[in-house]
């Protein structure tokens, strides 16, 4: 099953994605609110209302309201390598968390401000897990339970301002610089995720391609560890991490500039694209 | 003009705090929702609605939807010397940002829980400013007309999970570890702020004492530069920093444990008071 968030009529609507056509919920109704239920009962219901065609229709992000997005960083190891000492001197025997509010979400196919006061734009391709019920110590051994779904996201960061003092708060919370979805597809849609390619493509150029099997702390371990220091809510994400690739470390650096299109492509998931805009 | 929120017949409501009693808002309406409109009109509405006393209710954080709360990290000359090293090594020229979601927040007078899995609870008193009216590139001439009012912080802070990877996210979000409130003051009722004393006290003893006057970074200077990197929303709080006096770096340390009692004072701003309970 697939789920996503569109603009209709002024207001945010979510539904169920079918082929090409997408059947509404009711007006006021939110995807997070059916998160920790059943979700083959609520496409059931919803696959009863009339379809409209997805062709035209505006995306937002999947989860416009996601409580918490947790986002891991330097959790592949090449991404460790081409990084070695420019983001982290030390690597932790613990994931590195770091906070994103929701209000630095983009939907899919939503011009990206290229913000005038930043020259260091960056992607990074990532899993997104979102959350179903939520839960507070869960064990690494019952953690899937706890997955609603996974999304394509992009971590969009001002290198300049992460690197700026310290916290990476300020290079992680642009407008629009967390783009997710274009859809919140089931785990059984999913299957295995180890083998599942992940991809960032700028302009069409491969510039970064992993597969999920090279997350060094994977999901279970991720869901754990967010829930012992964190309540983990309905609608949660989990940013899973970017494999290496990324631009701001290249010679020369490739970064995002207006009139570029990124894509981050993960098999099964979906393909989030997005163009770059000027401020 | 003071303004709370508390729990009510098990929901939210917010209401206009005048002597001993609360004039409660209709049910679904958030402080939020008013801060960026005329509170002056809001109060007089209020006012003209029947009073309860304020005994026996139980406050929620004033606002328990904030879409971003922004904190300050090292912002009072104090608190850089006694923490010298330990949480920071290097001071940057800009405000250290790191975030907390509304998900962490808590009430005036609510127990909090000493988490079971981290031993280095610490106290942190300070002054959070709400925003009214949002924003983005705000000038720092003009920051002070984005202040809707302000109130009393606790940024409790679990430091094994703060220091574990670099990033404070963990150690800054765990539940109910930050009190706000009991109320929102508005700026006319609180004046000018250089020469107000903030203090925490452990069990009635001062552990923290300082004037608003020696923030590094003063407010217009964190509203402007807040808002070059998010836009900022009504409702939005930032946490100005902690003075010198905190807990784990004093010989021995003193930590939060449960049965103690921590309160954060702001003269003409309020007086916020917490239980430390066993998780």
């Amino acid at each position: 099953m697939q789920f996503a968030t569109i603009h209709h009529q002024g207001a945010l609507r979510f539904g169920l994605v079918e082929g090409e056509a997408i059947h509404l919920a009711a007006p006021g109704e939110t995807l997070r609110q059916h998160l920790a239920g059943d979700l083959a009962a609520l496409a059931d219901r919803l696959r009863a209302a009339p379809a409209l065609p997805l062709d035209g229709l505006r995306y937002a992000p999947v989860l416009p309201d996601a409580p918490q997005v947790f986002c891991i960083g330097l959790n592949y190891r090449d991404h460790r390598a081409e990084t070695a000492g420019a983001i982290q001197k030390e690597y932790p025997k613990e994931p590195i968390v770091f906070a994103r509010w929701a209000t630095s979400l983009a939907g899919h196919d939503e011009d990206l401000p290229k913000p005038a006061n930043s020259d260091s734009v960056d992607f990074e391709a990532e899993l997104a897990v979102i959350i179903g019920r939520g839960g507070r110590h869960i064990a690494k051994a019952r953690a899937m339970e706890h997955v609603a779904g996974y999304a394509c996201f992009n971590d969009i960061s001002m290198r300049d301002w992460q690197m700026k003092a310290g916290q990476w708060t300020p290079g992680k919370n642009f407008p629009k610089s967390g783009p997710l979805g274009p859809v919140m597809v089931t785990p059984e849609a999913v299957g295995p995720l180890d083998d599942l390619t992940i991809r960032c493509l700028l302009d069409g150029a491969v510039m970064q391609e992993s597969t999920l099997g090279n997350l060094l702390f994977d999901i279970p371990t991720l869901i754990a560890y967010c829930s012992e220091f964190a309540e983990l809510q309905p609608g949660d994400v989990i940013a899973t991490g970017t494999p290496g690739g990324v631009g701001f470390v290249r010679q020369p650096p490739v970064l995002l500039e207006p009139g570029k299109r990124v894509v981050v492509e993960i098999e099964r998931v979906g393909r989030l694209e997005n163009a770059i805009v000027a401020e």
